[in-house]
């Protein structure tokens, strides 16, 4: 099975269809409203990068999977009429625009919670995971994504530094794709926090997610000026609209081009010292390259 | 130290003051907005209950204080203009009235991941906590207090049968204070699934949770048609503005009244089971007939 089916078949088992309970019904509605998958593909590159160990496999797909839920609860809170107020995502309805705002808020909610429970579950099988499940939860949380949300919220309507905007997108966008990267990692190796602190593989797949989180940022950014609205399945024109900061109406658009390229590059330099130590690093390239296509 | 003291200072803790992030300062504030401080209470009573080892006190405070961030954080998002729509909480201005409804979404948020955080790290370093980690968790999500929001929402504006009215508050209400009841034992005993199944204890010890759990709704019903709201420290009257069905409006407030007095009979004849096997029952005593007093 293709990786792409194997997370959308987990996924499609998290709640069940029709279950009787409308916040459930809503979660799932927003899980399997599709979506590129990208975090629990990157999670699947890392595991093929290092090694492909089928034995592995479940528990990756099975943190890929709880990675998803976290994203996808954190797009249906973005998307609330009290936050971005957006009726469009995925090429869908948005799940308040579905079920309401009261429902979404509960079903993100319910994905978070239910995330959180997987990532604990595992663990009383599994203590060596321990390490790995915190760090997704605090990835998740104020040193990462919910960090960034709020810089973003506070940075509406005002022009903020570069610097800012970098820290901004390292924590919304950045801190989920490292997770996709250093997760397998992190299971395969029985990861501490001290292990982690000295591990030098572990540092060169943090910077690796970090120029692919930026580079993804950049792009995003990129597109969201550039492209139509049925080419990215969600509200295009959303940045000017919500007078928000970007890469592109800081530095412009050739500017914010190069910038784009310029990460990729320093990615495709991690991968070669990725490829040094012996990793198999094909199917990054392929996606780093995919990055810039795409965006330009 | 007393330990209404000890909770408060701990949750004083757990987020700076003038963080520079607008969504902490909103988490922080629903924190320390005073409160009955019920379920870290009650996590200190069974830990005393159990025998007191001051080996134990940091991590049961700890998780008290965890357990408080969750049912903050649902305070929180029940209060939003797209839930309940309530501008008073613990006698002061709800969180979205202080910092509007999109940091206070993700103040809920930050609470929850946050909570969810501080459960994972704990055993990374003590994982015979894990179980006690995962069924707070799972108790705070679908099978427990998110499982009982939702059918409080899908049951706004129609009758519900009794047995209906039974699951949601089992669930809604009834899920923290298990959680409150149970972890210290967990942690204590470094319980697991299979003991957990076997052992008398946690079976009692839920029993118990049960009839203060219900007993406490009981009495939350009883006092939104009774008591005046600079006491309730709460809007009063929601129940009869929202529509809701309660133990009032299905049996009537004389027969709400005996309910009352039965589940707390029934707390009483576990604490007998529970002082029968040794353990300090006196304190717990003391605050079922608290329950009582007040609601009547």
């Amino acid at each position: 099975m293709d990786y792409e089916s194997l997370i959308n078949k987990s996924l499609d088992n998290v709640f069940p269809e029709n279950s009787g309970d409308i916040t459930i019904d809503a979660a799932r509605y927003s899980l399997l409203a599709g979506g590129k998958r990208l975090r629990p593909k990157m999670m699947f590159m890392t595991y093929k990068m290092l090694g492909n160990d089928p034995s592995f496999l479940d528990d990756v797909s099975y943190y890929a999977t709880t990675l998803e839920m976290i994203h996808t609860y954190s797009l249906i809170h973005d998307d609330l009429p009290c936050m971005d107020n957006d009726d469009l995502r995925r090429g869908k309805p948005t799940c308040h625009k579905v079920y309401g705002a009261g429902i979404a808020t509960l079903a993100g909610d319910l994905l978070l919670n239910t995330a959180m429970e997987r990532l604990m579950k595992i663990v009383c099988d599994k203590p060596q995971y321990a390490y790995a499940s915190y760090r997704l939860a605090a990835l998740a949380g104020s040193e990462g994504m919910i960090g960034g949300q709020s810089i973003d919220i506070s940075s509406e309507n005002i022009e903020i530094p570069l610097e800012r905007l970098y820290e901004l997108q390292a924590k919304k966008t950045g801190a989920l794709i490292e997770n996709a990267v250093v997760t397998p990692y992190y299971l395969i190796n029985g990861t501490t926090a001290d292990s982690a602190a000295t591990d030098k593989n572990v540092k060169l797949l943090k910077e690796l997610a970090s120029h692919i989180g930026l580079a993804f940022q950049i792009r995003d950014d990129i597109l969201d000026v550039t492209a139509n609205q049925e080419l990215l399945g969600k509200s295009v024109g959303k940045d000017e609209r919500d007078h928000k900061s970007t890469f592109v109406t800081l530095l412009g658009f050739e500017e914010a081009n190069n910038k784009l390229k310029e990460e990729i590059n320093k990615a495709s330099e991690v991968l070669d010292s990725l490829s040094g130590v012996g990793y198999d690093v094909e199917e990054y390239r392929d996606h780093v390259g995919y990055l810039l296509v795409r965006g330009n």
